[in-house]
């Protein structure tokens, strides 16, 4: 749920909402309709039941309850399009969301056009809590963005004969990565958490202040050459650089690389949406669950960051910049960018924390059924930060907090490592 | 694997060829490229599977095997397509049928369309072994039929909507079912099996002599009628009624209806092709595992008859009779018809028998790959006679032996019941 | 339930009854309360719940419903001991009874005393009703003492220090197989099933007529030589020597060796009541699954037989002869004896043929709970023939049915081929 | 692995020993071979189990690595009781412990014997490193005991017959909890972690600063009588209280009370060690998850306290004071004593707190196999403060961090409520 919404005006308002819906159109767009409609695995949605889905938000919390006469456009799909909001009653479970032949995507489609229209001819009229409720859904939709891309993906890898999403992009002949350098972060009381100025959802605040102890960050995430080391050392079979649950993980899924790797030879390829491609060694390396990050982290004589230590050092650089969705089309992560600095922090992938996500302190979760939109995922899921390629450019903030089980991966997930200083 | 193959001249196997392949066109009809590509459980295949798989299973079997030059369509779809057959190498895990969103339906007839032209060219020319497995196709290819007809009834079932394939076709009012009558059977030896005359399975054969001892069939199928008596009477509560095992199936699934049946206050409505309707009392009961046939007929006074009473009574009679199928369209089990004798032994729904599918004394599974169509799945499953309204006219025969494991149900599957006499 | 019981008068009635109970007292003699009390899997139960299960049979059908003003042992302990009978109400889970180190083995052996003394002092007035019914509990206390020595070695096998339960008998020094020789059997109509002289157990009867075709049972069983071979060429490796759930099992359990077998280097040890020893290549294989007794026929190229072929060709073989349990202490599979015919038809281990456990034809289960005994397990289980080392003396008949399911093998299990003849 | 081991010279470590030693045996003392056996579910282990684990530890890491010449009281041992120990080899599955009828109870004593023999005789000349093993050896016996109680108390819960281990201890009358007081916390910079001065585990260090907001403590524990107004309130059914994993766990568990409650009528009672007794409402809530310590906290518009902020209000407090483990016997929480200020903090029963169990910062395992003590559990699990009833007195401190998984509830888990102050 929202706090301190900053939607302007109407037309404001308007334009960003028809960029937002638009950008989930074309996103689907190198889907048919059976594409669109299969489920990997329970963790993952049809990319249809995010364009309906992401409708329904709109046409439940918006349109039904803030304006009037509006009339459903099918009054049995709340039970076939409602996530997760025990609010709003039963609801399809998650693990059969792949069984939604119909509606068609066309259909959804036509679903998403009713929506719009509804809700252009309704947003001059709207006051400033449906307004909240319109900012919270656009965030909403590019969250199920980012989600889109990442089940696509799940979806094809799923494909024996792993057809792309979109052709390659030309990129640069893999090279290696730069060396690794250090900064040292601040000591001391900071203040983390969303300050007030603009969108954020509710889990960010209270803004509040912690104590750093001296540390320092690495400049640039992990790459896949620096993971291949860990692989060639042995990473996969030591027990002692897991935790115990991480060396059940290990054990019990044979897992010997991140997601979508595949050995081939001596060589290692790399499932993506634009197919299967040699490893570039000087990317980051990306799909990697909390339990491998952990893991490389200890090898390398390193941890991860706290989320405030990564907070503290994001606040002051960009968060607009760096590789992030644009517009629809092969994402991936790419190399570090030349310069000093701390590198990469927006974009390209979501970095793991050592940080569990728990309310901050002060954090109540709104009223009402939005209430349910982060508070309840509260336990046993670990802190990413920064955003990936997959995120729609001015979706992420210093302040944001995204979160995962520890033992997922099917997200643009890589770390950065972090150190003690003395 | 084909005994006795009779397949003429090549102008009728391919005039027959025509039919067999079209009416699986025809199947598909209603189904879009999604309806035909998801998988409701790992029993069922998606329709868009069973139509490439039975193109596979003459590609590879006749035109590789038989048709110098022949190229596949595409190499990499027997990974795809190959069912169950060790001896053609790894296949994609029954389970994952349903992610195959690639290749489109469209491209699954591009592939039917290249093997019926490759096979209309070769058909002339093909010796007696490959017409042999031209005909073990097409009866396969029958098999699939009906798979595809249960499969789409469970796949539109999933479907929260419960969308019909077919609209309802006209009925008479529902009726009471008529008395039941018995009628005796055979006592002493008599030869079951196929005898030579016509194609057959292998697990059809040798025909051979068994012992009968005096018995009566009943004259007509349990009805929905008699089948409400005994959910009224408690059956689905009474451990008694059921073997061991069968009860604790009803327990851990919670079962206390046939499937696809719905209460509805004090009605009940089924579920089928044609979508979800009123219960028809006079129809015959569809859709039960064996453990309820079973139990029904404990309650009853009576038991199941063994395969080899029913073939004997079935067999002077019209295989062509029936209610079976004969083209696309909505299909369900109807009230018996008047008149004496043992009525619908063919057609309407597959009987439940008391005999488990085991060998025939002396029988030999054909050697090579399509030595594992039977043969393999000799253990632990029941067998059922006399084909359903889901069967192709022309497929069954009064020694064909259906096959399902005790607890399946989603088949077109009922009971008829036989006593002992003294 | 007993068909046609012979108890005599009652002196020879209490000898009998004295002496099945004294060797269950017997056979747990080298257990501690605490080995009496684990159960290492749900299929086998602790040896303490075998000695008071059977204690319980006799106190609920003979004693209390049977002998007026006889009181309970302790009300609460039926729900300890009830099996399965549905008909006496809830009962602690099967894969709980290990959870019972309260009462402890003194306790039960109490109970045993105080049941056995009611019976003693109740069996010279009890009527041909409840002599029956103590014929049948004598029977079903052997079945356990069976059961209870499968167990005690599925118990001790589960212990990494694998402790012996009795010292091995002496035995002659490890010699090869006779070659195995093929004894025609009979050819029509033969009689099988308990024959009204004697008892026998409900599932025995009635006696029915059946149609034998032309073949072959070896004269005596596989033998680990035997076995060896299979394991030698691939046999657990090669999918078309199995039936499809047989090749599931033997990849999901990653089975390369009948059960209790080590392999230690070059040389194969088999671990049993006498401990872990070396293999002798001429005793009979023991402790495998229907699976493996199918897929070893198949690669020998015979099959297993009928359950009708080997009743009828042990018709005229003494039951008590052979290699039984006579008396407490460790018991093995011997290597064959000397001598022309069929040899170790009875004892040694049971036989599994190819015949599921089915109803007879006019198979009808008693009223009562006891009807219960054999006839709701009359489906996807196996028919074994013949008794093992490990069933008692004067327990098994040549129409006696065993019955597991086509998985289990912590039984004394192995097999005898059988062969079609033309 | 200990930090800052105090054990001063031999006689007083020597005496320490004996103390801690002899309390364990004592704590078994209720049980029989076969009690001390049986494993009621995979998180809880046999007492026989626990006994020999801890000797096992003292001869690994003692005995074995320091003392030249000592002899292993059994080789094979070491499979058996390894806990979980990758550097120490292969041990037998944690899910297998109850399958060791052997070695029986009376072989385990003697191991413990001999381990003390040979543990006295080396004490005198142990250098620091081999004494600061010692030390953690015995805290780890401490924990073992607790565990001990926790798993006899499940152990029992498992048995039908609900048997007592202890009788109860006379009590009096059950009156009604006091008013909840709420005392106010520290607000600012406050020093956490273990401050050198004598035992402490590794996961207490180092000392650091965080930083607190305004915030207040309940004076004592969520009593019965608190609970029992959440689920007469329906808060087992309300799925707005829960997380969203908790709400799952509730309903797949269909929890609808704290772990051994029975309702019985109208009223409530509770087994314990001591037996089923009635439930006194103003004993503390005990056997409760963190799932639904967090959703009684929500329902009560309050919070859990983080660990910082227990463990800052613990810390003028006395850890040797409270409800704690003495000598063997019943234990069981009680009713809060009067008085101002905030009570029971130590001892009666761990108290869960809103904080995940991860390392802090500067964090470092130390080197070789005891590192694994506790740094390899530091995901997923939550922090529990402040010691149990069944915690032995002198083991706890304030910085004490004791961790469980959310779902978990059969240790001596209650809950304290905080509050935000603004």
């Amino acid at each position: 749920m929202a706090t301190n919404p900053t939607m302007g005006g109407a037309p404001e308002a308007m334009a960003r909402y028809r960029a937002v819906r638009a950008l989930s159109r074309a996103i689907a767009e190198p889907l048919s309709d059976a594409d669109s409609t299969i489920q990997p695995m329970p963790d993952a949605s049809p990319a249809k039941w995010h364009l309906a889905h992401c409708s329904w938000f709109f046409e439940t919390f918006v349109l039904r309850d803030h304006v009037s006469g509006y009339r459903l456009f099918d009054e049995s799909w709340a039970y076939l399009f409602n996530s997760y909001y025990e609010g709003e009653g039963e609801r399809l479970p998650r693990a059969r969301r792949g069984m939604l032949s119909r509606p068609s995507l066309s259909e959804v489609l036509r679903y998403r056009d009713h929506v719009d229209s509804a809700l252009a001819e309704a947003l001059p009229d709207l006051g400033p809590e449906a307004l909240a409720l319109v900012e919270l859904g656009l965030n909403h939709e590019q969250q199920h963005q980012e989600l889109m891309l990442m089940d696509m993906l799940a979806t094809l890898a799923a494909n024996p004969l792993l057809p792309a999403a979109w052709p390659a992009r030309a990129s640069a002949d893999a090279g290696e990565p730069p060396e690794m350098g250090w900064i040292e972060g601040k000591e001391g009381i900071v203040a983390i958490g969303h300050d007030g100025d603009g969108f954020a959802f509710d889990c960010e605040a209270p803004r509040h202040r912690v104590f750093l102890q001296r540390h320092a960050l690495a400049d640039r995430p992990v790459a896949n050459r620096d993971w291949l080391g860990f692989i060639e050392s042995g990473g996969y079979g030591d027990p002692r650089l897991w935790t115990s649950d991480g060396w059940d993980w290990v054990r019990s899924n044979g897992v010997e690389a991140p997601l979508y790797w595949q050995r081939g030879g001596s060589a290692w390829r790399r499932f993506g949406l634009d197919g299967l491609r040699s490893l570039d060694p000087s990317e980051p390396v990306c799909h990697i669950s909390w339990f491998e990050a952990d893991a490389f982290a200890r090898w390398a004589g390193a941890r991860l960051p706290s989320e405030a230590e990564w907070e503290s050092a994001a606040s002051g650089l960009d968060p607009l910049g760096g590789n992030q969705l644009d517009s629809a089309g092969s994402v991936r992560p790419l190399a570090p960018p030349p310069g000093p600095g701390l590198r990469q922090m927006f974009g390209d992938l979501w970095e793991w924390t050592g940080s569990a996500f728990l309310p901050y302190p002060g954090f109540a979760a709104p009223a009402g059924t939005v209430g349910e939109y982060n508070g309840k995922f509260m336990i046993s899921q670990m802190v990413l930060r920064g955003g990936s390629c997959a995120t729609p450019r001015g979706h992420v903030r210093p302040s944001y907090r995204n979160f995962f089980f520890p033992h997922q991966r099917w997200m643009f997930s890589g770390l950065r490592l972090a150190r003690d200083l003395k």
